[in-house]
């Protein structure tokens, strides 16, 4: 998008977030053409190292994506991985021994200056360190031993949508890079572009779906396996912009408790990933169908039309630890399609700063 | 409890729930007098066989107890943690490598057959494996090879309040049990019965804040640090009993985006623990009070007072790290006093099965 573009834009609600969404097909041909040598250099060097155990920081959407990179190390690298309480280092002091651990740190700004302190905790601790970030220049890359560049261009919306499917993009390849004999993974991800072109193109059908969904009070999202960060990560967009409160949970932990919310109260948002994901969340869906739930599916053509209301993705042939970087679209385009039914602005939600200043 | 009791506070709605937090005191007394020594044996055990990483699996409100467990074991003991993702292993069939590895499993029933199956293959992949559960005759008690009983009695009420307090305490003696001369804990935590009844003791507070509340359509809660946990936990009780989508988010998360959903839109519910975790926090409070928010603040007296509602905790003398075993208190009441005020039956949630049997 060249800045004229983006002017252009500016001038209609939402115009900064549409234009960041239509870019994403764009981004990530970067990162495959531009990006993966890089990332798989990287990968080479940590993998030299050899880490027991990876831990995982960031906050808001790169949160979400580093859940993805564990779900990714633990089932594909056998690595035990945990996401971590930064306060308990920014706030307690803890300085646990971290020895044979990866530290990766996700941000989009690169500039949170609690991930910058308790990424240069963790190195002092004996951490291999690597900063994930779209800003090359940024205060949390220098900190860090190793950085990988997301390429995703300056992110201007306050809703982040390409930096987050260029973080998932590129932390896939890093782990593909991590795995012995994993070559690069950029011939699995070849499709990514294209794929995302068609689902962008699809907009008329997302507005159908915001207008079943523009009064809802409020929502709930479920997935399993890989598709559970999209769970969250559409949630925080549904929030972030129309203010629906959206409560995601992994569909184990919805039958645990907030399954009494559901019913005609709440309409759900299923994330069916194709594979052993969408195969584990089966019997929760089971569950809501038996309930009378109203259940929009994302997910292949067979599981959308399952649904109360569906979005079919075009699942043919993608990996399922791929399909979270098609499945966020959709739910992207409905928080954006819904804000603008609201009358609300995608652009400008209320009291959000781009880079938090949480110490 | 006995069964006589319980016979008789069935027949008002709550008078399960209401009984069992009402029992809250006479559990923690029972877990210092009886379940310490156990606990603090089973530490020795773990402790001589120094794990490196400790991986922390449970769901729902044993899930709160887990972060929980996973604050004390990195700020007082250097462990890094993680919760894991338990599809990882049951759907995917992953196998990481778990030497070294200490993977406790926390669940009220034990019975969960997802939680017996990680557990299982977690054993198998050569970590040392600790069951916490309030049964010592589950499944999951008998695929581990340690167990600690929580002691709290036979729960009925489909919203965990006396298991979850016990798992905290439980999980409290229990990290300071693997401090090298840490000691057993106890002596710190002799005060908890008194206070936790001195608090039990203020319903008709807890009905007045529940007034404010009864008709709001959405709640924040927000924390850091030792309260985090107890944000989490206090939005799983109001949403499982009253249905409110009550959202959680530590203070800095919330910074990042659902921020947007505050001002005039939502109550806060700030659970200020007072210490560090409380200290991490202000900034956060001084910008809702910026923006005029409606904020309950959880905590000290001063801090109490410096909400536009509060409840003041009596927290002179009691560790940091004890506090969440108050903090939840009247947070389970106002959970409570809110679905009686909507009339709905606290008891009996929607759709609520008390051992869940995800696979």
């Amino acid at each position: 998008m060249t800045a004229t573009t983006a002017a252009h834009h500016r001038e209609q609600p939402g115009g900064i977030m549409s234009a960041e969404m239509a870019e994403q097909p764009a981004v990530l041909r970067r990162i495959l053409d531009r990006g993966a040598p890089a990332v798989a250099a990287t990968a080479r060097t940590v993998a030299a190292r050899a880490p027991r155990f990876v831990l995982l920081t960031a906050r808001g959407t790169s949160d979400n994506a580093a859940l993805y990179a564990k779900y990714l190390l633990e089932v594909q690298l056998g690595k035990p991985c945990g996401l971590t309480s930064m306060s308990t280092v920014t706030a307690y002091g803890a300085r646990p021994d971290l020895t044979d651990v990866l530290a990766v740190t996700i941000s989009q700004s690169g500039g949170s200056p609690d991930l910058v302190a308790s990424t240069k905790a963790a190195r002092e601790a004996g951490a291999i360190t690597l900063a994930v970030t779209n800003n090359a220049d940024s205060p949390l890359a220098a900190v860090s031993e190793h950085h990988i560049d997301i390429l995703a261009g300056p992110e201007r919306a306050l809703p982040a949508t390409k930096t987050y499917t260029a973080s998932l993009l590129t932390l896939y390849l890093f782990v593909q890079g991590l795995r012995p004999g994993g070559g690069d993974g950029k011939a699995a991800a070849e499709a990514l572009p294209g794929l995302a072109q068609s689902i962008l193109d699809r907009a008329a059908e997302v507005r159908q779906l915001a207008a079943r969904y523009r009064f809802a009070e409020r929502m709930v999202l479920t997935s399993r396996g890989y598709g559970y960060p999209t769970a969250k990560e559409a949630a925080l967009k549904l929030m972030e912009t129309s203010y629906i409160p959206a409560l995601s949970y992994s569909g184990a932990d919805l039958l645990h408790g907030p399954l009494a919310m559901v019913d005609n109260i709440s309409p759900v948002i299923a994330i069916v990933t194709e594979g052993r994901g969408g195969e584990a969340l089966q019997p929760v869906l089971e569950r809501l169908r038996g309930r009378g739930a109203d259940l929009m599916i994302v997910g292949s053509e067979a599981e959308a039309a399952r649904g109360t209301a569906g979005f079919a993705l075009p699942t043919a042939g993608v990996p399922e630890e791929l399909q979270p970087i098609l499945e966020i679209l959709p739910l992207q385009m409905l928080a954006y399609e819904i804000t603008v039914a609201r009358g609300q602005d995608p652009d400008a939600p209320r009291a959000l700063a781009k880079v938090t200043e949480t110490r």
